[in-house]
């Protein structure tokens, strides 16, 4: 390895000396820019590396001692860290909610870089704070739908915030459920609030004995860092079954109402438009109605469905929605924002204000600092990417993309449904389905007998995990899996595919290809001589 | 404006088809990487826009209808946002910890956008999620200086973290109290644990009226957003007075012992190294000590001054930091990295797992899911920027620019102090200092008769917030300010100038400009002649 030269020199080189053209660097960039997908196919290795062997290449613990040249370091990068990435990009990736983005979105981030803003203060942000609370606003129409005055009084006030930009989901579900808490146990004149006193005190002082959040078990894992972060432990989040995937409102209103009459209080239902694992939207008006009944919070985890809303067909699968106190964006899901763009949004513009923090240097009373309000500090300017995809897609864009994807998901249900061998197990709200691989002789078996489905269903998770994996490790597609319960076959947990699909660039061509080689991993496992060789 | 096509075609081309060389945003990455100075002079408009001005061209709150051209959207962005940001680059912007960043971050930014990678989990990650564990391990042995069997034992076990990867200094703060929480009131057998069984549980269990944070007034505000979320309630952040800039050793011990005895517990001590306003290490080796006696959590916020540690000359400043039982780094602060890329470090790897999460779909049990022990679900992976910067600068380079940034601080401030009109309030302690504008003739009358000070305190505060203001608008150069208690005036609180000394291409030149300019807009104002003619 040549070592760089260790000089104030050479340093000063790298902040103000550019690559060149014919760098390393540049010609990455040049790739990108030209062909993204040529520079994945060529860079991503898509045979099997295990983990283990990748780790080798990152083993070592010490800081480097000497300098190395930019060139070499790219040359490097492409080689052990590029090479064994993840071709997100793909059209046959639909195993999770990443999916290929817009190519603008590769120059904003070098732009992004160049001026990298602070986005805590005024100070080191100026006009990345009106774009950031403007974004914030827009997204805060489309779901809340005010009127012009509102948005006047309240989009770019000091003392108010229509929500606040998050690094991810979780940040900014925690954001909404810190909200929640410190409004449900707030200042009333003799007590100081929850967010001085303290939660123990706040309890005692409310005459609750336990606070929880309620959701389905469908419910993000983020719900269970947030009661376990705001010190209400994991045992106060209450997970309901949930056999069609929707919580249902008869069941919350009454548990929550036994909860209430054991001197316990609900901090927040939390409803999902989207949920992770089959894309199904809870019924979010009656849930609306349940939370009203039992005076608490309702949060909308709208991180990935929340897009829905820009397509007018579709819009009203979130029907009541705008009866959230709080709801939860991911910018970087169904908007095709690089990662790191969630987002809450808040119906009370006051409500940030029980969130609210200032300081000597930083954050003073009465600026427009958006730290005040958020849970992070300092941040960079990812609000700049949504506020261009906003423009650029515009809503009816956004509402094609949203539309496509949906239409796409169905025509998957459908050819799933049509194949001997498979089982379509949650068919698509939104963009999401789950089905399983099952042999047409087992299906026939169980319709016939429907008590051999606890004996063959142990089977077929073995098998679905088995091509799972080796679909995965063959590089040419992925799908992902995960466990569910289902009405059809009441307790058992079952594994399944679950695909999404996001990827505008997905064909169904691409979907035939996947089904394919699914089957033919499938018919060649020992699992699928032992679920068809019956005797 | 013209209304870009609504159109399935035209949609794919914003996926697929490249800006091409002319395009406005070819443009843009091209003069950022030809000369990103000349890109920031020439868009970033220095002269005085009010905030309120700038919020006109962010005041419309619907989300655009209809779709607008890539070009013609890149050109709004200039004139709207680029036009009306901050210049951090300019070595006269001296007031914040965000300086000039190398060239190769602009490449690897875009490299990163077309990967888009999610490190929550390995199957969005792969490579990134190995290469994030080295980093972390790097930073670790920066810290603590482990032996090759627990590197080789812990850097990629499935069952351990030596920290976590977060989007900026506050979670990694939030992070590392959560978990003192969370092992403070842990499971015992009986008690299930505080994760688990909740906050009030927990202390009833352990017997603990209440649970304080102990740090000195220079804390940084995160430590107040952590208390507020975690449950502890801001009144038990307990910030003892420190004229000296540093927490007392006898006084935090002192406090504590009597907490104690009135039936509370500290939950952790922060020592800080490089307070946010100052640049002040605390004395850890001796808080250390401290924290012993007390049988409390040690946290080291150095998300400023962690990067002293590559300095061989300056790394005995930290003396005691190996001691503490998780760190802060920013790698966004002083390694010259993006804005995005925080750090905490735990001594002990078993430490993460009094946080860990699972969950069905993802993190599942004994993966090497990263999201499994970080507060942050979906993120990206700015974790290669820093992997590029420890290899691209080496220890040596780093060595060689914190050594720089000290020895600029240091020559600054007998700058300030060899200027009759100028007062240096905190010397140097890593690159920070602090100072005012105060009259010749002031300090000479002070000096007489010491009695008058609060008097012209009073007076001199307000010159130094209109010399701040109004340098600040005239956009040549930015310092910033604070108010401060100092030894000098005791009980006194004051205004301060805050300088930052981080950009390597500051140079002394630079800085004359700026006490030259601050002593022309001081001397011209209606404060100065105050101060001057006490008739």
């Amino acid at each position: 390895m040549a070592v760089a030269e260790v000089s104030l020199e050479h340093l000063f080189r790298v902040f103000t000396m550019p690559e060149g053209k014919d760098s390393k660097l540049a010609q990455i960039e040049q790739h990108l820019s030209d062909n993204l997908a040529d520079f994945l196919s060529q860079h991503v290795v898509t045979k099997v590396t295990s983990l283990e062997q990748i780790e080798q290449s990152f083993a070592e613990f010490n800081v480097p001692e000497h300098p190395e040249f930019v060139s070499e370091h790219a040359a490097n990068l492409l080689e052990k860290l590029v090479a064994n990435s993840v071709n997100t990009y793909s059209p046959t990736f639909i195993g999770h909610m990443t999916s290929a983005l817009p190519y603008f979105h590769l120059s904003l981030a070098k732009l992004l870089v160049g001026l990298n803003q602070n986005l805590v203060k005024i100070e080191t942000s100026k006009a990345f704070t009106p774009l950031e609370r403007q974004v914030l606003g827009m997204m805060h129409e489309l779901v809340y739908a005010q009127d012009s005055e509102f948005y006047n009084t309240y989009l770019h006030s000091a003392n108010h915030a229509l929500g606040a930009f998050c690094s991810g989901g979780t940040i900014a579900n925690v954001t909404a459920l810190w909200v929640a808490r410190n409004k449900a146990l707030a200042a009333d004149g003799v007590f100081k609030g929850v967010a001085r006193e303290g939660l123990a005190a706040g309890l005692a002082h409310y005459g609750y004995k336990k606070m929880a959040i309620l959701s389905s078990r469908r419910g993000h894992y983020s719900l269970s860092k947030s009661v376990d972060l705001l010190g209400l432990g994991r045992e106060q989040l209450i997970t309901l079954d949930c056999p069609t995937q929707r919580l249902s409102p008869e069941k919350a209103l009454a548990f929550g109402k036994q909860y209430a009459e054991q001197g316990n209080k609900i901090l927040s239902i939390v409803g999902v438009a989207g949920t992770t694992e089959t894309g199904h939207v809870d019924p979010l008006d009656e849930l609306a109605d349940v939370a009203q009944e039992l005076g608490c919070h309702f949060h909308v985890d709208a991180a990935w469905g929340g897009a829905t809303l820009f397509s007018s067909t579709h819009r009203n699968i979130l029907k009541g929605i705008q009866r959230a106190d709080s709801v939860t964006i991911d910018a970087h899901k169904q908007m095709y924002v690089p990662m790191g763009a969630g987002m809450v949004l808040f119906k009370d513009p006051n409500d940030s204000n029980a969130v609210r923090h200032h300081a000597n240097y930083i954050l003073r009373a009465g600026s427009k600092d958006l730290g005040a309000t958020t849970l992070e500090g300092s941040r960079n300017g990812m609000a700049m990417m949504v506020y261009a995809s906003l423009h650029i897609f515009g809503r009816q864009g956004y509402e094609l993309l949203i539309d496509q994807s949906i239409e796409k998901a169905k025509i998957f249900a459908r050819m799933i449904q049509s194949h001997p061998d498979f089982e379509l197990i949650t068919p698509p709200t939104l963009s999401l389905l789950t089905y399983r691989v099952n042999p047409q002789e087992v299906q026939q078996q169980v319709k016939v007998d429907p008590s051999l489905s606890p004996h063959f269903n142990e089977k077929l998770d073995k098998l679905t995990v088995y091509v799972q994996k080796q679909q995965r490790e063959a590089g040419k597609s992925f799908v992902s899996r995960t466990r569910l319960q289902t009405q059809t076959y009441g307790e058992q947990t079952m594994t399944v595919f679950r695909v999404v699909l996001a990827n505008p660039l997905t064909t169904e061509k691409d979907l035939q290809n996947i089904l394919d080689e699914q089957v033919a991993i499938a018919s060649k496992s020992q699992n699928w001589a032992e679920l068809t060789n019956t005797d």
